[in-house]
This record gives structure tokens, C-alpha cells and sequence, in this order.
């Protein structure tokens, strides 16, 4: 299935992708799921906030199984972050059909929107709006980078933007949620083993820092009269990377938005984003504290805490992954945000061999995607009984 | 005259201009250009590489005085860097006419193509081409930020591509050039006065450093793991900064452009540009090879060696305009690409008190202007006596 999706979103110069929200290549993967859950006769909805979910029974009378991931991706990632927990997903279901299981319960496909924020700046869109932490003015009002908000480009995708919002209803439906997702870490390939579980999502946020300076000509304005704010930007990077190793978290200035951007002129702004995580909050909250306090106040972007799946329902997915080993991750996820809204909630990770992520070279092998679909309809098969 | 560009690609958020070669903006400028010659009888001409040419007189039987500058912009600029030179020529010889003076010798306003190089990274392409510097095969293939070629972009503006290259002919016809021109520092500011006249440009040239490391999960790759280029830009920029003033030199690093951009991504790539400037080539020489030996070989956009203007011009100019002080400049200018060629040339400064320039906060009195319009007259009398 993945195979199916490789052509959708893909800048043939580098063979990365770029599926932000709303854009054509999300309405073709759209499109697609629609497609599989056809396929497979499951009942295809997609909720106020554009969420899609595909079930096999009804979530109205009782709560059901749901497992599935999310379709967009950021910008030049690779093949796996997201799309292989959809299709990890329906084909978990085909394996279940395969051996005749019947749940007693109702299982269903989720693909939310929006997962990686590459568009709007803030991720979990579709989890956190569907939860309720994200106020929907909030969300309409978010700009992309040609200016457009939320509001318009859902317009323009035929979607209501007033429908927007808290949905109690959709989210009653979820009784308990499992995420399988490529690893982005090196973890099971130095435990040499193909699939694990998750304990926790460390606390991460994201900060706006704006760095103020004075566009000047760089022929004739001399040193000593500058107001380079591309020297604070050097300084910001550096610092972080000094304090994450002190704290023992990790921080990342992975965007940066020069102005004007000219070859021969001192800028006048540079506003630079901060990312920011760790295994525990106050260090994560004490490196981003300094870097204020050296740097001027950050606009927070995204804050969410530590996450930790609930315990039984993870020793239970463990159990029936076979044992797999159980570990933290610094990446967000929507199981996170459904977590954090009280939703038992567990991650299935698959192996990574590189650990790289967030990039073309991103990779699972065949054989693993096969173990982390075996163990996911394992792990379905005894949630539903 | 000044007054009636100043709404021509001006962005009403900031107040900067963005005049891009072969903009609608530009191509409105050109328009203005050609009606002010039309309306003062001036015989108008484009050359092959898209300079303008508004004579008073033939310059085909006898080289002639030519002033004028550019009216296109870096982005975000002000709104005197180029047109008051522009403005300035038309104004010098409504002066010389309500005189009575009549020029024994050809009199022209010249306005050349792209000089701030905005658009393409190149600066000063019109005079360069002119002058036979820059090859019209590398014009051609230059690329905007788009990713059109000039050749695309001069095809739409209804120019033939194939014409670009050297061009002897209109050469010949400029037996001496005067640019007009707002001070970019604060020399003049200093010195009491409104009006200077040029010693020297600067040697000056722009490198593009390619800072290459590998695209990863921000949230999950440790730190020791990484290969973050972010590190090396700010590495880079204070190196500079601090060879800058070991060399006593100018050196700044105004465009950056980082891919995939993600606040949630470590970024693969960082693409830097170094513009370094000093009084002598060989501090400015030793700074970029310093910075190359630690970052990589860097690729030399442009190369300006040291101009010296004609000393006998100068001098007679100085005289003219009322012994005004002579200055260098950091900054190059289309007057520095034909004195390179052999052209006598010499540069006209009005004070600007801030010195503050690339930037809409840009300013020049209007005393001043008048004053460098008063000082033109007389030195083009001068000249074309």
C-alpha cells in the first residue's frame, strides 16, 4: 500500500515529501483512505476538524478500537513518519479478516490532519482541536507562509471552517487508541529487535524568538555602527546547543526567516524557532528561561507536558507484541494528545535502522513494517475480544 | 520627480521597496524613465543589455557627458538609492536649460539594468554586460529565487535574449560618466557638508558558502548524533564578524537559506552568503580564505577589485561642485564597472544623515538633493563647455 502512495507529494529533486495539510497532495491522500476503507467496506466519516476515520461497526453504541497515524508529512520528510501507521493500519484489519476474527467491539481507521504543523506552525491541528486544547478561533486565525489562515484554505478545500471545534461525540467513540509509527530514534536497532512500545512522550514545545537589528548597507554601515541581529541568531544557536547539553534535553533551531535576506545588507529582523524537549519539564523550562533572559521574550508556538500512556494498557500491547521492550519518545504524537485528554492510549514503534527521520533517508525495513503490522493485528486481535 | 515613484513596488507593510530587474515595478520605472526623456525632447535609446539612454545630442558623432544611476532596488530598500541619481540628471539639465546653457558636446541620462542584483544575486549586470565583464552566457543562466532564468524573465518583458553581450558601440558613446548618489555612510554627516565627490570603491565581492549536514528528527536524535549545518552558520557568521575587525574590513552574512526550513527538523542544508569588503584586497582576500579553510571551499559569486576614479576628473569635479571632500566607498556603484573599463569616470554623493541605507529609514534632505542637483549642473557645464 505504502508503494501506492510514493509518486503523491514528491519533490523529484530530492525525493523528500511535501504533503502539508489542505494542499493538493493531502486531498489525493484523502482521497486514498477513502479509498482503502471502501475497499474493505468500513464506514468512512470525517469529523468537524477534518479528522477521517473509517470503521468496522458503529462507534455510536459502544467505544471502540481505533489504531491509524496521520498522512501529511513535513516538508522533504520521508516515506514512513505517518503514512505507515495508516497503512500498518488497514492492513492489520486484513490480517484480522484473514484469520476470521470478528471483533466484539467496533474497530476503526483514524487519520488525523495535520499531524507535523508544516503548514500553520503548530502540530496536532485535527487531535488537539477534535480534544478541545486547541480553541478553534485560535486555529482559523493560524497564517501559512503566502499568508493565507486556516479559515481560508479550508474554504478553498470545500470544508466549512465554522464547523470547526471541541467534538465530545467523535471523541466518545474512542475507547482506546493505538498508534503504530516508524521510530525516530536508534533505540531497537541497538536492542536488535523490530518492533517496541511506548512509555511516555517527553514534554516539548516551540518558541518564536524575534531578533530586532537595523537594515543597513553591508559596504558602508561600519561594524561598530551595526545592529546585526544575524550576530544575536549565531549566538541564540550556539547557546542552545550549550545549554541543551548542560540540561540534558535536546534544543533545535531548525527555522530561521532572514529580512530582507539580501546578500549586501545587515538585516533588519531575523526571527528564529526554538525546539525544544526533554525527559522531565523544568530543564526543558530552565534552558528556554536563559535563552530569554539573554535573548528578549519567545512567543510560545507549542507547549505540551509529559505524556505517559496509560501503564495497563501498555504492559497489555507489550505483552502482545511479544514482549516488546517499552520506550520514551521526544517526539509528539496524536496518541499524545489523546492521552493527555484521558483516552487509554499506546504506540507501537517499528525499527528504524538509522534512526533518521524528518528526512528522504528516512527508512524501515520490509520485514519490520511486516512484524509492526503482525503485532499490531495481535495487539487489536485482544483489545477486541 | 522623486514624489511621483514613490508608490512604484512599495510595500505598504514595511515601507521598503522591492524593484526586482524586469518587475512590473522595474518595467513601470523604465516607462517613467522614457516619458521624463520624451517630455525634455531627449532622444531615447535602450541598448542591447537593457540600459536606458536619453540624449541631448548625438552621441554616434562625438562621445559624449553621460549621468545618471539605476532605478531598481535591493529589496526592502529606500527610496533614494538609484532614482535620485535617476531624478538628479533629469533636474541637472532643466538647470542647464533654464541657464540658457546649450552642451558642445553630447549630453545623456543614463539609467543602467539590475544594478543592486536583487533578483539574479548579481549585482550591476547592465554595466557589467555593457562592458564585456560578465559573460552573457552566465547572465543568461542566472536564476531568480523562482527559479527562472534571466533569460525567461527578459523573454516575458519582451526582450530578445540572444541581444545581450558586449556592446562597443554604445560604449564609445560615453566619453566621460557622473553618477549621482546618496551617501551610504555618514562621511559627509560628519564633515558639515551636502554634497562629496569619490576617491575609490572599495574592492568588494560576495561568496555563497554551502554548509552541508543531515536532515533528523529535532525531537528525537540525540545530540551527539547530529550533523546540524544551523551549528556551522552561527559558527560562520561570528567568525566573520571577528575577522572582520582583526582585518579591519567589512564582512556581513545577510541571506541565509535553510532547507527543509522546520521548526520540528534539524536542518540538511544552509546556504550562507558572505559579503566582505576593505579598503585593499589582500585583508579582504586573507578574511575569505580564513573562512574557507574552516567552512569549506566557498563559490565567488562576484569580484570587484579596488577602482580608483580618475584623479584629474575628480579633481575637476571636486572644483565644480564647490571643493567638495573626496570619499571612498564601500559600496559598488555602475560608475566603478565603466571606470574598470577605462571609462573616465567619477561619482557625485549627497549627505545622508543617518548614513542608514539598503533599509526604508533611508534619507536624504531636500536641501541636499537640491544642492547635488546645483552641483550636477555645474559640473556637466563644466564638462560639456
Amino acid at each position: 500500500m505504502l508503494d501506492a502512495l510514493a509518486h503523491v507529494g514528491r519533490d523529484p529533486a530530492t525525493g523528500g515529501y511535501i504533503r502539508d495539510a489542505w494542499s493538493d497532495a493531502d486531498l489525493e491522500l484523502r482521497d486514498w483512505f477513502a479509498g482503502e476503507a471502501a475497499r474493505r467496506g468500513l464506514d468512512l466519516t470525517e469529523d468537524r476538524n477534518g479528522n477521517q476515520w473509517a470503521w468496522w461497526g458503529d462507534p455510536a453504541r459502544e467505544p471502540g478500537v481505533v489504531t491509524g497515524s496521520h498522512l501529511d508529512s513535513v516538508r522533504q520528510g520521508g516515506a514512513y513518519d505517518g503514512p505507515l501507521g495508516v497503512v500498518s493500519a488497514f492492513a492489520a484489519i486484513d490480517v484480522l479478516r484473514a484469520r476470521g476474527f470478528r471483533p466484539a467491539r467496533p474497530l476503526g481507521v483514524a487519520c488525523f490532519t495535520d499531524e507535523e504543523g508544516a503548514r500553520f506552525g503548530v502540530p496536532c491541528v485535527g487531535s488537539r482541536l477534535l480534544t478541545g486544547v486547541l480553541p478553534p478561533e485560535r486555529a482559523l486565525g493560524l497564517r501559512d507562509d503566502r499568508g493565507d489562515t486556516l479559515a481560508d484554505v479550508l474554504r478553498r478545500a470545500g470544508r466549512d471552517p465554522r464547523a470547526l471545534g471541541p467534538d465530545p461525540e467523535t471523541l466518545a467513540g474512542v475507547g482506546v487508541f493505538v498508534e503504530l509509527h516508524v521510530e525516530q530514534g536508534r533505540a531497537l536497532a541497538d536492542l536488535d529487535r523490530p518492533v517496541g512500545v511506548g512509555r511516555s512522550i517527553w514534554p516539548h514545545g516551540r518558541w518564536r524568538f524575534d531578533l530586532h537589528g537595523r537594515a543597513d548597507h553591508a559596504g558602508t554601515t561600519r561594524l561598530a555602527d551595526r545592529r546585526d541581529p544575524m550576530l544575536a541568531l549565531a549566538r541564540l544557536v550556539l547557546d542552545a546547543r550549550e545549554a541543551a547539553e548542560r540540561h540534558d534535553v535536546l534544543a533545535t533551531v531548525g527555522k530561521v526567516l532572514v529580512t530582507p535576506n539580501n546578500a549586501n545588507a545587515v538585516p533588519g529582523h531575523v526571527a528564529a524557532w526554538l525546539d525544544a524537549r526533554g525527559p522531565a519539564e523544568e530543564p526543558v523550562r530552565a534552558l528556554v528561561r536563559e535563552l530569554c533572559e539573554r535573548f528578549g521574550a519567545a512567543r510560545e508556538e507549542s507547549w505540551t507536558p509529559l505524556v505517559a500512556f496509560d501503564r495497563e494498557l501498555r504492559d497489555r500491547v507489550a505483552r502482545a507484541a511479544g514482549e516488546a521492550p517499552v520506550l520514551a519518545t521526544g517526539a509528539g504524537h496524536d496518541a499524545g494528545i489523546l492521552a493527555a485528554a484521558g483516552v487509554p492510549a499506546a504506540m507501537v514503534f517499528v525499527r528504524n535502522p538509522t534512526g533518521v527521520s524528518h528526512s528522504p533517508e528516512e527508512h524501515a525495513e520490509e520485514d519490520d513494517c511486516r512484524a509492526g503490522v503482525t503485532a499490531l493485528a495481535d495487539v487489536l486481535e485482544d483489545l477486541c475480544r
